[in-house]
């Protein structure tokens, strides 16, 4: 059992979910200790993108044995994961709060809540439930399965689609991605909730968008890169699905002149289906946990595989 | 075991759940048959709002003897109210799709869907979770226990007021009025869902609204003349309040020039918690239900109590 030396950096980043004191009081609360770079034998590393940062500031400190990361998903800080040490991630931590933005997107868009926000007078709208509609779970994780136990009071016949298939309760079925358009071709939702690697770039793409009901919404809370954003743009446009709920988006941060800002059938979040205010207690709980983990030698939560990538 | 004859009135109501066509194919479902009203045993009143019309109509017709009425609550309806023959209403059978609106109208405001409707840029909104949070209940009736149920996979501390309280599984406490203000004083959303009775018109007034933390939202489901509207206007102004989610007003519809309507914290609709698309299925099987029962001297599903009032 020893007391881990532990390095927080980028010092003070204005977007970490936590600050550095509240970060340190974690690392202490584990028996941790703060450390700067140059004598640490772990690092939380709080930014969400500065790749090259991470790749120098590991560079000067081989030493470095266990970087922990803040974000569920590090597909962003792929180039960097290596063998040489153990990595980390809010791999799983945030499943239910990411769920509970999709349980939101689908019930706005279901009873029509951006129309209701626009049309300021006593108009009805229409609109639909979500008790027992069928909605199609693209990913079988961490947010996947949160999402099948938020849902299950509203009896939804919940499809997941997801590379190995078994059983998952709460689930009509599990297919493999073979089979996505026969999934998603009778859903009231599509729900995107994967991990991003190289082979599911471009998963949902024109194809998929017109296998799915035109009454269908899309809610994604993975990763931009898993839609053709062009492709989704024609099919909001045309109306070959009801609507998109988007908290990420290819590009991110979406330009200001963006087609997808003038569709009323599209609402867009800015990669906050998890923000920092709400992050913040999971995110220093696993910090905490994962130094007193590293102190007595045992293994890691929230572990990524470098190869994989997730 | 008798075929019910049974009258739908007033003739294509245009704002009926249900055309005459389907209402009259669940009656023969329910084993009755449509009658002219001078020949009716039962009368479905379709129109929400018309009692000069329902007094007429009954006026001219005494030989019926059960009347059912379209929506859940009766309130608008109790002037026509007699102890001469049965009335039953949508009492209970919308508690879920109402609850529904509760959830969407709690997820929407707590995670800032209207801020981000509004503002068509990637700019972030400050947002909170409901996931563990406090949610006071006012009323324990049908849409209440919904309102506990779908909000089970949350885990959120939830109170019910209540006339007369008893252990409601789901909650923490369960109150009488009595406590209302010690009841909301935690909270961070109040939901009314409660029948409107002379006793409890206003109920939700500035008392009440200052003993709210100004960090809480107030939904209501119930009915309009609940809160002191005025008194609501002044606390959604003045930041007393988070925020408001309103399906129901006082007056109604509300005004074009309402102050309401110039709120950003308030999100209101047009009376349509639960809408004709969605109450369509569940009122077309109680009527087929009822024709059935009355046709077999059984107890109606749904009874008003005249003297109450709901």
């Amino acid at each position: 059992m020893t007391s881990p030396r532990v390095c927080v950096a980028p010092a003070d980043f204005p977007r970490s979910p936590a600050t550095d004191a509240e970060i340190t009081a974690a690392i202490v609360s584990g028996g941790g200790q703060r450390a700067e770079l140059a004598d640490a034998d772990a690092l939380v590393w709080v930014d969400f993108t500065d790749v090259a940062g991470l790749r120098q500031a590991l560079a000067s400190a081989p030493q470095v044995r266990w970087v922990q990361l803040v974000t569920a998903g590090v597909d962003v800080m792929r180039p960097v994961l290596d063998a040489q040490r153990q990595w980390t991630s809010g791999k799983g931590l945030y499943s239910e709060p990411i769920a509970e933005y999709v349980v939101a997107g689908l019930l706005s868009s279901f009873r029509s809540i951006p129309a209701y926000v626009r049309d300021r007078s006593w108009t009805v709208q229409p609109t639909r439930t979500l008790l027992g509609a069928k909605v199609t779970v693209i990913g079988g994780g961490g947010i996947g399965s949160a999402v099948v136990r938020l849902l299950q009071p509203w009896r939804c016949q919940i499809t997941v689609v997801r590379r190995s298939p078994r059983p998952m309760p709460g689930t009509v079925a599990v297919v493999g991605e073979d089979e996505l358009k026969d999934a998603v071709s009778q859903a009231d939702a599509v729900v995107l909730a994967l991990a991003l690697t190289p082979d599911n770039v471009g998963i949902l793409d024109a194809g998929v968008l017109a296998a799915m009901p035109s009454t269908a919404w899309l809610v994604n809370v993975a990763r931009g890169p898993h839609v053709v954003t062009d492709d989704l743009v024609a099919a909001l446009q045309q109306g070959a699905i009801a609507g998109a709920v988007l908290d990420v988006t290819d590009p991110e941060p979406l330009p200001a002149d963006h087609p997808l800002w003038q569709l009323d059938n599209c609402l867009i979040t800015p990669h906050t289906s998890c923000p920092g205010e709400i992050a913040k207690p999971y995110l220093l709980a696993r910090i905490a946990d994962n130094v007193r983990r590293f102190g007595a030698g045992e293994e890691l939560d929230g572990l990524v595989d470098a190869q994989a990538g997730y």
